[in-house]
């Protein structure tokens, strides 16, 4: 559906040190913890006794993404973003990422130049330094593997065990798009391959797209709990869906939760879609993931620090673990929450 | 060649989240600088000021290793081990490792717990912790994505860059092992599969195939040049053969360099079965690779220091940028060196 790159230069021209060379030679490192990048056997960075938070993504295609849809450079731009979301998640900075790439031959160079510019534009959009890269050759397709490095105050650092009984749950932005996006890409390839004369009809639908292809990781919701000095008890980013996550929690902390059906923020577009689909909105949200919005917990302490922020909804409360992890319905109906997240096995 | 797991757990019995648990319940963080280890979105860590070292890898099956002949606790062994390297190979002492596998359904349970077995010895044989799992699922066979930490004290990381002409070169352990252990165990697969009832014959060849199937990094060489006050110069780790590297070096530093053939540290038993298949042991030294010997230069005013070590041979010295890479054979014929270590495009 997408167009492949037009020029095509051999991996095997390059070889795997002038690949990397290639692809790496534009990086200058901005930040101050980063001290020497790309080329050595390791990376040497600084962190000048903060805490360090590192995490690690493995992205494989025909699992995690669909190359028929996914356009090189948003992968790119995803790739990094989710990594950046886990540091995020832990409420720290994002500072470093390290990427391996693995891809057979029917990869021309600039596939891999694609895909790096939108890795170069995320830790650009996001203050990162793109620190180690590895590329190697694969039997089976492209396989993206990132570690991300961040910082954050000592002992600041958002454990899911961190959640306190009476603390309001509070979520970024809007669940349920990306769900959505990839079902809509989905049908579209259907039709494709169906006909492959048919033009995909994505007209209108450029939010929920960009829920699913372009995610961003909620580093402006990390600012703003700092400047308004909100401490978040647990946190969490919603990879999985809200439901899995809340349980993850919940379990974590030894707590039960309550959630409140029609607090749940979905975008008026995700809604129509998913009526449009025949799927219930609320479930898109509960279980569709990959939003990569963050949960968090807050003491009621805090509520009037961020009642009126546009950026954050308060959707419950944690309980006593012999409550159970509940969702009220909009007519006062329990539910109890479910882990129906995506799993890869 | 080698026996699979007798019980066979599927991996969807336990789904993503109860694998992970399931293989990481026994870990106890044991370094002061890992906080917080596997279950959250990120590791936290604390490196109290010292540089911070990062290096990633991804091993994947059909590419990196065959499972033919690979037991999965020696693969396991090998996948932290070979990071680890990168760390000593920065002068640096290796703390912590995350750990991404992906596999497919064909795995059970039982194997994946053979794999975390080695990779767990390994963690314990170097004092590094295990603070980060990640599975999913693979439509590709198996592969490894290992992130390793570490730290040196500021300033104190060996890059390739800092050679300086006149400097020794050095090297430590012997050399061309691991070629000729995969040698053999690519001449009995072929065996193997050409009558799949013949024994394999590796009797009397240890100390090759362990060279090739559970290398060590070498922390003691590390551990040795700090007791003995020596600060390497440059340094490297030799993945793909001893000429690759010094070139690395070599370019790195903006230097020459002059290494004496009849110096290279080749063992007895190397040397042997080289000979018996044909090949040149000097070759398989230079070009062979996968050794994980450290490979660095020295001032010549450390001589003294170093020079009556057994861990460690004088091999060379470094040269002015005009003189090139050169090798001089037992014969004092001048011979350029040449990159040929493993290509994996």
């Amino acid at each position: 559906m997408f167009e492949q790159p037009a020029n095509k230069t051999e991996l095997s021209e390059l070889g795997e040190f002038g690949l990397i060379r290639h692809l790496t030679s534009g990086i200058i490192l901005k930040n101050k913890e980063s001290k020497v990048g790309v080329g050595d056997d390791a990376a040497v960075l600084n962190f000048e006794n903060k805490d360090v938070l590192i995490s690690t993504d493995m992205l494989l295609e025909g699992v995690h993404f669909d190359l028929t849809y996914t356009p090189l450079k948003h992968l790119g731009y995803k790739a990094v973003v989710v990594n950046l979301s886990d540091i995020c998640a832990m409420n720290g900075i994002p500072k470093q990422v390290t990427v391996g790439i693995a891809c057979s031959n029917r990869f021309p160079v600039e596939a891999l130049e694609q895909l790096y510019e939108g890795m170069m534009l995320a830790c650009s959009n996001y203050g990162v330094d793109l620190v180690g890269g590895d590329t190697t050759s694969s039997k089976a397709g492209l396989i993206i593997s990132i570690s991300v490095t961040g910082s954050c105050e000592p002992g600041q650092a958002a454990l899911r065990s961190s959640a306190k009984k009476g603390d309001l749950i509070v979520v970024s932005g809007d669940l349920g798009g990306a769900y959505m996006g990839l079902q809509l890409l989905e049908r579209e390839k259907a039709v494709f391959l169906d006909s492959p004369g048919a033009q995909p009809d994505l007209e209108g639908f450029d939010y929920i797209l960009e829920r699913q292809l372009k995610p961003e990781a909620r580093l402006d919701v990390i600012d703003f709990l700092r400047e308004n000095d909100i401490r978040p008890g647990a946190m969490i980013d919603i990879s999985d869906g809200l439901s899995s996550e809340l349980l993850h929690i919940s379990k974590a902390s030894g707590l039960g939760c309550k959630l409140y059906e029609d607090k749940i923020p979905i975008d008026q577009s995700t809604y129509d879609l998913a009526r449009e689909f025949g799927l219930d909105p609320t479930v898109c949200a509960l279980s569709g993931g990959e939003d990569y919005e963050l949960l968090f917990t807050v003491s009621q302490n805090d509520y009037d620090k961020l009642k009126n922020s546009v950026l954050l909804t308060i959707i419950g409360h944690m309980t006593d673990e012999s409550e159970g992890c509940v969702m009220i319905d909009k007519s006062g109906g329990v539910h109890d929450l479910k882990a129906q997240g995506w799993k890869s096995f």
